[in-house]
């Protein structure tokens, strides 16, 4: 990970470098605000409880996460292909965990075939996690990059509504919507941060608040459902969220509460953005109904650190995710650029794009 | 009050009669599921600190509770006009509450007027202690026939979305949304209910999935921002929501999260609609823009259940309401019969029968 961020960010994913006990140190996110702990992370079991609690979260730090999740099975010398499967499996929704995954187990096993298993396996183990730090690496230029990118859309004076965490707690950088939110905030064009709580583990109230308190911006939060009449009420001048997934279409799937928005958004006339890297996008998903949405324990529902909000055993229904059509997406923001409109051939010729690649130069997908 | 509700339904308020020391017991809200207390209110400021704390809530019920708390300052002798504007004042957006209020007070004034002031104070006492009587019986009745009008749109096998609580909580009766959702339930018809958690309170997932337990419902709760997607996944026949006002145009004020659920349904083509007291339409409010919304203290979307989820000092955007515009509403159901389509003129046919009637037969304002 970068080193060069400065006071305001937040290291949520280490990687501790040790031949003996390699480990992989998490902020624990569901702690935050009130306490900030780290989780020292030996072996890729309780990774993945880490990942299935939430206690890291976010589509790029999930990339990062199993990266190196990977990349501490093979220095122990444990089954690496199992380790991927398992952490794979952790969330299943969240494509870039799979892609990360599936890049440093390419590279060890690329590197096994190559050297043979026996001599090769401390090598192996180093080139997968050469490749978690090239995707942490990346990562962090990513969010530099979606930040310049994003801030094509706003204005000054900008009042911008967000839903969910997407700041540094989610990314070796500064994350997706929150780096541009952070770009704007420098540029002196943000007047008002507004963040959604987002119910129900609170990300926007718990996560969100704290980094934009670190960070000097103006916010408040809002439950909710009281932003249907934020945005009726003309407050709000640009919405952005992150996503989960993309799928060939256009169709985003991101934190639940993020499709509710994009049909307010619409109706009230407010330009609704996505901010996402590239490897969020999954082309072998053909569109929104292709997307697996994750169900959570109706538990986080019906009560809040263990304190109950409804009756004993009451049911909840408790998806994660939603799905939101390309058609109420005003623009998708990636670390290669706009996508403008959202269409299945824009996203097709970005993803080509980002695997041709041989320059920094980004490319645009916006059609005018 | 009446006393022939069944063993599912609650006591929210009571007249406790005493000639020394009348007080008014109230079930304390704020504390449900977990704890049922009641508070005994023996003066109004402590009643008006009982409705400001949501301790008593609910528009009909705060018609019933304002015109007791008339009853209480009359037959205590304290000053009734200045009691009466405290009460009024205690949630301005509640026009029931002024409603019930006003009742009260006429019939005081009233016989004071005809009696003269010492000779009549206990007459006048007795005058607005039998109008709030009358208040509250009219009440039960109008529940019973809101859910005889709102079953004319409950299908067989029906699946029903609905926001904050609207049943014996809030009335004297069984409700409003929930009136016709219990008829719904005994009449075999309901398949399941949807409550939305109605953050930041949660009077749905504390009380609405209370209520439901208790009257053996299929239920589940959800977050807010989940509805959305509930709506997309086709599993919800009709969203059912009660009103604080309802404008002359039609717009209704309701529970923030009103609005965006109304815009969602229309979206997905499930029916939004509105169970009221004729005592709800407020013909002297022009439209949605001219209802004064209640901004209500940042702390109740700083903590969740009395425990902090934001950083401490955190900001909260906060209003306790949201106007749904008549656009967006298929029916309006009252205890005179369905307003439907929801237009000015119907609203007015609504009231004046109300005002003039003279039998118990319900009028119908149903354009089809």
């Amino acid at each position: 990970m970068s080193d060069t961020r400065d006071m305001t960010t937040v290291r949520a994913l280490r990687w501790l470098d040790s031949q003996d006990s390699p480990a992989i140190e998490v902020l624990d996110q569901t702690r935050l605000p009130a306490v900030e702990t780290v989780l020292t992370c030996t072996d890729v079991p309780q990774l993945v409880d880490a990942i299935k609690r939430l206690a890291v979260r976010g589509a790029p730090l999930l990339g990062v996460a199993g990266a190196y999740g990977v990349a501490l099975a093979a220095a122990r010398g444990d089954d690496v292909p199992a380790a991927a499967a398992a952490l794979s499996g952790a969330r299943p929704t969240a494509v870039n965990l799979a892609w990360g995954v599936g890049r440093a187990l390419a590279a060890w096993r690329t590197t096994v075939e190559r050297t043979g298993p026996v001599p090769g396996i401390n090598t192996a183990a180093q080139a997968a996690l050469a490749e978690a730090k090239a995707i942490a690496e990346a990562d962090a230029a990513a969010s530099a990059a979606m930040a310049e990118h994003g801030m094509e859309l706003v204005g000054p004076g900008a009042r911008i509504l967000t839903h969910c965490n997407t700041g540094s707690l989610v990314s070796a950088g500064e994350g997706t919507a929150f780096a541009v939110i952070l770009a704007a905030q420098r540029a002196g064009r943000l007047a008002k941060l507004w963040i959604d709580e987002t119910r129900p583990l609170l990300q926007g109230a718990r996560l969100t608040a704290w980094e934009a308190r670190r960070a000097g911006i103006d916010h408040a939060i809002l439950a909710d459902s009281a932003a249907a009449s934020l945005l009726a009420s003309g407050q709000v001048d640009l919405v952005l969220t992150g996503a989960d997934r993309i799928a060939a279409d256009g169709s985003v799937a991101n934190k639940v509460g993020t499709y509710g928005l994009a049909v307010l958004a619409r109706r009230h006339d407010v330009p609704f953005v996505v901010v996402a890297p590239v490897s969020t996008v999954d082309l072998s998903t053909q569109d929104g109904a292709g997307i697996e949405v994750e169900f959570r324990a109706g538990e986080e529902v019906a009560s809040l650190a263990g304190h109950p909000v409804a009756p004993a055993g009451t049911q909840a229904w408790n998806p994660a995710f939603d799905v939101t059509p390309p058609s109420l997406i005003t623009a998708i923001v990636t670390e290669r650029g706009l996508i403008k409109p959202v269409t299945a051939g824009n996203l097709q010729r970005l993803r080509a794009g980002a695997e041709d690649s041989t320059g920094p130069q980004p490319a645009r997908y916006v059609e005018r």
